[in-house]
């Protein structure tokens, strides 16, 4: 069940890069913390889930490579701040870390080779929990698709931004599989066009029908009346329902509201981020402006010495938010209140699991 | 007077090829009228109202080349409906073509090389009547602008898609000769990316402060705050105000509507269409979908086969727009009246120029 984006073979974390779609399908070898922090600062492996998952096999990695006794949680504490340093925006990242981090307090009194153990076994839940949590998410969002729909998404949350269906693709992929034609449209989400790569690539590969639009041409489908729905991923939502996601999401939440459009965002619960009041308090990454001057394959096309801002995320109002998918439902306003039920609901899940 | 980017010499047409702008500064010798569709539908000239000039001296070299008597103005016919056919859009296009017919027409009786001349002089006059018009244009515009105000533009509306100043570029550049600091904020314009080309190269040979943006930060720009006015061109701008203009110009109108940032279209009255009632009646080119798949520099960047949409412009709903910036002052609702009004004013103003 372990699919193929991202998967540990022994010491080394094999990654697919993603950067190098969909010309060439190349694979990662991973086994320095170094590389790790390149892999995701490059965006070699990105979208929320994806980046939680590969920071996890991370820190397994970090641990295990770890001889020493002396000052082990140290180090430890170390790898983790590291690795939450590759990207600030996505809140998975520092979830998964800090879920490794509980395990290795947890056990810190076995025996070293238990304890590595226990934190590869840590690493594999959180991708096996994803995989189930993209299947849910995909059949809370089903009832909200009709055959011979159109769905307009922007940037990646499909399998390669997690590790198998994907948030806001799922149900895309799910629909298809069973018998239903949902056509999509795909913004090529500039600058570093994860819509035309990613999106389209993974779309066109499921059979799914997908059209590319440049993002400036989302407000064109919509009037045109092409567009039933808008489904996003979901880097992080705060408490409030504001929610980032890839630069772009507010715009196109502004443009859905004006033609009555739902719009949905897609959260696994380790994409909310309960610490957080409203959309003010997300740090928001500021790129290379040579991603939007140089354009993906290193060609410039903009006069040297240019100013360029290049937020990578965008915060999206709650207001402007129909619904978020999470793996306990679709949640809507009052955000909060039904973010808590959600996690209540979770936890009330994990319990029955386990008795 | 006479301005670099589109010149006659003797037989010559001399155009400069924006599309290897802002790397190379290439210019094309144009003596053929295939040469010239050419250029018009691979945006080598481009702009609407450079459109219009570059097709008044091409007229004007078919019948100059001409050397039969027998059916000249048979053929001259042929010659403007090949010429109007380079691009659907633009109106200038129809109606710099227009102007030539009707000045062959009136001087149909006189000897050829008298005609021949007359026809150079309507062209001429074609273009100085632009630059009289950017001018006028900029001036009506400057009491918009305040000095460290920030103003957003997309894809190019200046002198390169005129003949001197542009039209939404016009007043920016003119704030800076004033000894104004506007912040332009300038949408790169996917697919062909004319922003981050030719509107950053313009602006910052002219030293205004430009910051190029992808076409999706425009909401983000316009929430944080950094926008004061929308400033864009227009390709056509029908009865009930309803204007056309590259595409994601009416997303962003939808986006300035949100934050109550003033929207205003540049039009000179050669690109305001009475014949036609509402922006429905526009028909929208659609271009090769290897503009989108491909980007600007051909590399390939989205799967092979993928379906593509790229509608090259966009209309502007009249109810989203603050004003059309015209040759004869600012035009607001109701349109259809004013724009009667304006072109009176135009009018009244050449019969006294001429008397």
């Amino acid at each position: 069940m372990i699919p193929s984006n991202i998967r540990l073979d022994g010491d080394t974390l094999i990654i697919l890069d993603q950067t190098k779609l969909p010309g060439e399908e190349v694979y990662l070898e991973i086994s320095h913390r170094e590389q790790l922090f390149e892999a995701i600062s490059k965006l070699r492996v990105r979208g929320a889930p994806a980046i939680g998952i590969a920071a996890a096999y991370g820190y397994y990695l970090c641990a295990k490579a770890d001889r020493d006794q002396a000052d082990f949680f140290r180090r430890m504490d170390d790898a983790e701040r590291y690795l939450a340093s590759s990207r600030p925006t996505a809140v998975n990242l520092f979830w998964a870390l800090s879920r490794m981090r509980q395990t290795l307090k947890r056990n810190a009194l076995l025996p070293r080779g238990e304890l590595i153990e226990k934190l590869r076994l840590e690493a594999v839940a959180i991708q096996e929990e994803d995989i189930k949590n993209n299947l849910r998410m995909s059949e809370h969002a089903l009832p909200l698709l009709k055959d011979g729909m159109g769905v307009l998404t922007h940037c990646n949350a499909g399998p390669l931004a997690t590790s198998c269906y994907g948030t806001a693709l799922g149900p895309l992929l799910l629909a298809k599989e069973r018998g239903m034609n949902i056509h999509v449209f795909a913004d090529e989400t500039r600058p570093l066009l994860q819509g035309a790569r990613l999106t389209a690539y993974e779309l066109m590969k499921a059979g799914v029908d997908v059209t590319l639009i440049c993002d400036n041409m989302a407000n064109h489908v919509m009037r045109e009346g092409y567009i039933s729905a808008v489904f996003i991923g979901c880097d992080r939502a705060v408490r409030n329902g504001d929610a980032a996601n890839k630069i772009g999401s507010s715009g196109l939440a502004v443009l859905a509201k004006r033609y009555g459009i739902p719009f949905y965002m897609f959260a696994p619960l380790s994409t909310v981020d309960m610490e957080t009041e409203n959309g003010r308090g997300i740090r928001i990454e500021q790129r290379d402006p040579s991603e939007v001057t140089e354009l993906y394959f290193k060609k410039r096309m903009a006069p040297e010495g240019v100013k360029v801002l290049n937020p990578a995320f965008d915060v999206v109002e709650h207001e402007l938010i129909t619904g978020i998918v999470t793996e306990e439902g679709v949640i809507t306003a009052p955000f909060e209140e039904n973010f808590r039920k959600a996690f209540e609901r979770a936890k009330a899940g994990k319990v029955e699991e386990n008795a």
